[in-house]
């Protein structure tokens, strides 16, 4: 077999060999003779496949015994052509006329594809629970297949890939310094009067120019910094009004190379910040410390949660959400992996390679605060931060 | 009724309640008795609601009676206060322990809601085609709800939208000078040996900073600017190489303000163009002509997308692709609406306020080029283009 050159692979064939062996024990144990990935990270974990044409309909099929084939819009083979490891022979593209139709479904192309391979009356496993598998989409892949067994495989990839490898690893690193960079930056440039968006402007511009030869790839959220009441808010987005004296921002941003994302927040106060302000931070310090202590690999993630809980519980502060999940390759709209929450009920135990961002975002009445760190777990010790920025309200008086 | 002063709202109270009014006029003629809208966009449309919290499960409830429901993680309770029109016992925040779990299911809270509200036992709409209604959200809330019946509402409200108000084509007069903006800054800017990426961290600088007082959004698409050979392919997201001297890059954005877009897209040659591009141009141009002239009320869809392949086929160029889809109100991860195509299929009549990305990209074999205008239907004559630069190849030797 010839090695499909593509040029644009992150990583070697050999680890695309190595992800493909752990997918398909995962299919074997799971009873799934054919498994259908439509998330763009899952595809791109597997394949190497990357661009922006997740808004159409579009996936991989993973075989037991021979190549995964990239499956999605004619126009984007192009786009599989150029990222992906697998042959031409692996590469399938439907007709346009397929697309955003009334009388015809991409999936009706890909029930015939699946047909094609012998699998029409398998066991396919399909993500249930994914952005880019709609409901419709499941319901006419199944009409198309009347003898195939449909199983729900959400985040059974997600799965495979909580443990990054060395190059995931390096890529995140890689990741870190671009964010350090837009962090200090952001520090430099913030002054009351300055238009928020202007400041956005600036945040894109070091998230992507990147540092020195590592280019700044698109993060999967865009940047959030809500002010003052509106900090309660976790996801408002920018708008163009200025920074105003007396009131706490919310950084949350991620650096990005080559899909791989480390996120990493800070909150800036302009002026003196207020007595609550200062206490919640103390508390939340306090707790980032204790949760960092308890991230270690044969610890469980409930175990950071709780670490986490108790000083914020003697502070009085209440915090009714997660308070992290993993992180590493991601596509729009999250940063996030979908297996494993940082929370009280979660009993995951912790390996060595896995990676977090460990996330106790304080949402308030009426202001917010967040002071975050994306982590690795160790074989030994307590866990690493990737960013290595002072864990501490940002002041600028 | 006292009028809940959301501080965001871009839009008028009494636009809100027309397009409600046009909505529940639609919910009658498709015997719904309640609609579950899960499209960000037609959330945003409806309720105002504006936050990158689409990651999880959210939504908006329409009553034939009373005000619609927002429904979301509690945490974005917050960021809907700030939001939205309607009045507090409107939004209904869920528990964070539904989120992303593997034994509760966001949607089993909504059954709850539909069942309080009195629709358990009625007919509801679904958008069963959307990118954030999965397969396994219908799954459960059909379950949850055994006594209703679920109806297919994709595109009920995307419908709605084709029309636009006064109002919304003046977002996107405002966006149009925006993308302006940014493609003046591309020729400026764009020279052999300039980094890709950051060429790309100027263009989101001005898109973000928007022109005077109108700040930029961010588009629901990040810029797409791939050259020479690998302009054939649509959707390939940029690198951190350096433009070389001898080919075409095509630059495929879109001004963005208030979540109003208005794309358009240009493609620059460093060096002499070859004949074959020059060839194309020269085609694509005189089909543009042509399909505006076609772009008329009365006429129909079909009549742009035959208009402009004329010229293309004298050429001997074959495009497989539909030419354009109605814009506005969008996120990510499309900024079309999916609902009209511009091909030969589509014999939808076009009607005065209505407005399209005409975007007859050339992805060939070795080679891209997109020249495409961004257009209003008018009472009257030909479409107004929203913006005003050269329709050609732009060259710089």
């Amino acid at each position: 077999m010839t090695i499909h050159a593509a040029p644009r692979l992150p990583f070697s064939y050999f680890e695309y060999q190595e992800r493909l062996e752990k997918l398909r024990n995962a299919m074997e144990a799971a009873g799934l003779d054919l498994l259908f990935v439509t998330d763009p990270s899952n595809m791109h974990w597997i394949t190497g496949y990357d661009g922006w044409s997740f808004y159409v309909h579009q996936g991989v099929l993973v075989f037991p015994d021979r190549e995964p084939m990239w499956w999605g819009r004619g126009q984007d083979a192009n786009g599989a052509r150029r990222t992906v490891w697998m042959e031409e022979e692996s590469i399938r593209g439907y007709d346009d006329r397929f697309v955003q139709s009334t009388t015809r479904h991409p999936m009706q192309d890909l029930a015939a594809a699946i047909t094609d391979a012998g699998f029409g009356a398998k066991r396919i496993g399909v993500e249930m629970e994914n952005y880019y598998y709609s409901a419709r989409a499941h319901a006419v892949l199944s009409e198309a297949l009347p003898d195939a067994r449909m199983v729900d495989a959400t985040a059974l990839v997600n799965w495979k890939r909580g443990v990054k490898s060395e190059a995931e690893i390096s890529m995140m690193r890689r990741a870190a310094r671009i964010v350090e960079k837009a962090v200090d930056g952001i520090f430099e440039r913030v002054e009351p009067g300055v238009r928020k968006n202007h400041l956005v402007a600036e945040i894109f511009g070091d998230l992507i120019r990147g540092e020195g030869e590592d280019w700044g790839d698109y993060p999967a959220i865009v940047p959030l910094l809500p002010s003052g009441p509106d900090a309660a808010a976790p996801h408002l987005t920018w708008d163009g009004a200025p920074f105003q004296i007396g009131a706490a921002t919310f950084f949350e941003i991620a650096g990005c190379y080559r899909r791989y994302h480390t996120p990493f927040c800070r909150t800036v106060f302009l002026g003196k910040p207020p007595d609550h302000i200062r206490h919640a931070e103390a508390a939340l310090i306090e707790g980032l410390e204790a949760g960092l202590e308890a991230a270690r690999a044969g610890n469980r993630a409930c175990d950071i949660a709780n670490a986490l809980g108790a000083p914020l519980e003697r502070a009085g502060i209440t915090r009714g959400q997660r308070c992290g999940y993993p992180i590493g390759l991601s596509y729009p709209p999250d940063w996030g992996e979908r297996t494993i929450s940082l929370r009280a009920e979660d009993e995951t135990v912790l390996e060595p390679g896995m990676t977090f961002h460990f996330m106790p975002g304080l949402w308030m009445e009426d202001w917010g605060l967040e002071i975050t760190e994306s982590i690795l777990i160790r074989e030994d010790g307590p866990a690493e931060c990737f960013c290595d920025r002072p864990r501490r309200l940002y002041v600028k008086e």
